[in-house]
């Protein structure tokens, strides 16, 4: 961290990109490290290739996010990236080149693609931000808290995934005596669903389907159609999926409108869908990954079920 | 509470139950008081009318929750029962006149039927029972505190509500740091959901519907014989409505058994449905309440939308 700290306190303009279908704490973490560093009096680029989600609105600095790549910053910081396809149009590999690229993620699957990587095992970017800005002198205002809690609480399904423990709780305290207000950011970060949603939700339900300890449904364009929904309202369906009784891995096949099909997987303990995720060219956690690949649904469907159905086989073999 | 202290102090044996459709916070308050006055040496009987639920079977004293009235105990205990109704068969006027009632709760609309009222304002019965043993010598072992935890996180469903501020995650620091694991809480609690929920919840979303600024959904015994599914796993649905945008009160509308129906109310905030659940003879939260009503479906769905609107005519009119 100090190397990245360095690197920040000696620019004078910073280049800041979050992900492409930005959740809570790609946001807040963009947000966070933005209005930190503009605090220290750096000119500072907020970037996204997709728009963000308008029930983060409520974040200071929500309208300064910007669709651009980099421009003449003298330092570029990715976000929640664990690679630099995750950028969208954004990544401009002769820029990146030329400049300090800054990665900071707390993903597994990061792959290191920066000058400085700065990558946690905290269950949240937000967490890895807010440890890199607190020496650094910054004051950590109500709105910076705000980011960064509405990172940390979307991360952890508020404070409700496996890899919580007190130390999540003690940040959230701090950041709420900052001034960030827990009630606010879980009202709005939680309770502001499309109607669109639950009827997609409705849909998919409708057509769950199990495999031995493997639960997975499926989302085509014509459902998302039918329900006005827009692609990524599908969201948490698969954290729901995983809920149920006795299953080891929950997967939602997602038809995209460029006809891909993204695989969203969610894993019991024990269990590691991120390689699962890696050998189809995505990646993400051990208990929560995803992959995009291209073919028809079925045939898409098939064979990633039979790569989760190898690793639940290998890890009951390598089990004592 | 100091009144109650001193009876449970000086009884040898005290009878403790909970309300019937046992939630975590009514298990968790059982075991975790129980279990406390086990330490202190008392004789302790824990009971429920309803049998509880097994994803709490992980829980110590679990299997010592009976289904009997109190008999020849020192004293009553009640732990997050509005009223008396609440307890089912366990309810005995009778041998509650005879004996000292102490009513623990944390219900807005708590009729105050014990001899002792300990009645909070706090998110859980739980942390309400934490605070009463604390100043009474009882080490906080690890399995009280397990029991607890459960309880503030099931109605706080993990720090989301709008009561929750850092009282609440100090006390679930201090509960982890007495040997409860978060994790395996939340894992066990909001984990193991019946695959027959899940029908559920798809038939039941696959026909929601919207008047103004209300959303419900009906469910009937033949959805729930379709899915195999236990009366009360349309449990979590109205939680999931009341999170669409725009909704000001979402409602889930079940047939009982018995035939009568049950209505669930969920409210934004500056709603009340609490009062709107005691016109019908119910209780609960001004957020979060609910009745259950003698009438068929279409009868009482209109009836209890009809208050519904009356209710947010006059907060509209009330409103600065």
């Amino acid at each position: 961290m100090r190397a990245a700290r360095r690197h920040l306190k000696g620019a004078r303009s910073v280049y800041i990109a979050c992900h492409i279908m930005p959740d809570g704490d790609a946001i807040g973490s963009l947000l966070g490290l933005g209005l930190a560093l503009r605090q220290l009096g750096k000119h500072c680029t907020m970037a996204c290739d997709d728009p963000a989600p308008l029930k983060f609105d409520f974040l200071a600095g929500f309208e300064d996010i910007v669709a651009q790549p980099p421009d003449a910053e003298d330092v570029i910081v990715t976000v929640d990236c664990s690679d630099t396809e995750r950028l969208g149009a954004l990544f401009d590999a002769q820029r990146f080149a030329r400049r300090v690229v800054i990665n900071i993620d707390h993903h597994v699957t990061n792959v290191r693609f920066g000058d400085v990587n700065v990558v946690t095992d905290l269950p949240s970017t937000a967490e890895t931000v807010y440890a890199l800005i607190r020496p650094m002198g910054v004051e950590i205002t109500a709105d910076i808290a705000s980011a960064l809690l509405t990172g940390l609480v979307t991360d952890t399904r508020c404070f409700r995934t496996g890899n919580v423990a007190t130390k999540q709780l003690k940040t959230a305290i701090a950041l709420i005596n900052a001034g960030a207000s827990l009630t606010e950011i879980t009202e709005l970060v939680f309770n502001r669903e499309p109607i669109a949603k639950i009827c997609l939700w409705g849909q998919a339900l409708a057509n769950v389907q199990t495999r031995g300890s493997i639960i997975w449904t499926e989302v085509d364009r014509q459902m998302i159609r039918k329900c006005g929904a827009s692609p990524d309202e599908g969201g948490g369906l698969v954290s729901f999926l995983a809920s149920a009784m006795g299953v080891d891995v929950a997967l939602v096949f997602r038809e995209q409108d460029d006809g891909r099909i993204e695989a969203s997987m969610r894993a019991g303990p024990g269990m590691d869908v991120a390689s699962v995720a890696l050998q189809f060219g995505g990646g993400g956690h051990p208990r929560a990954a995803g992959c995009t690949v291209a073919g028809e649904l079925p045939d898409v469907r098939e064979r990633v079920l039979a790569a989760i159905e190898e690793a639940i086989r290998q890890r009951e073999i390598s089990a004592p």
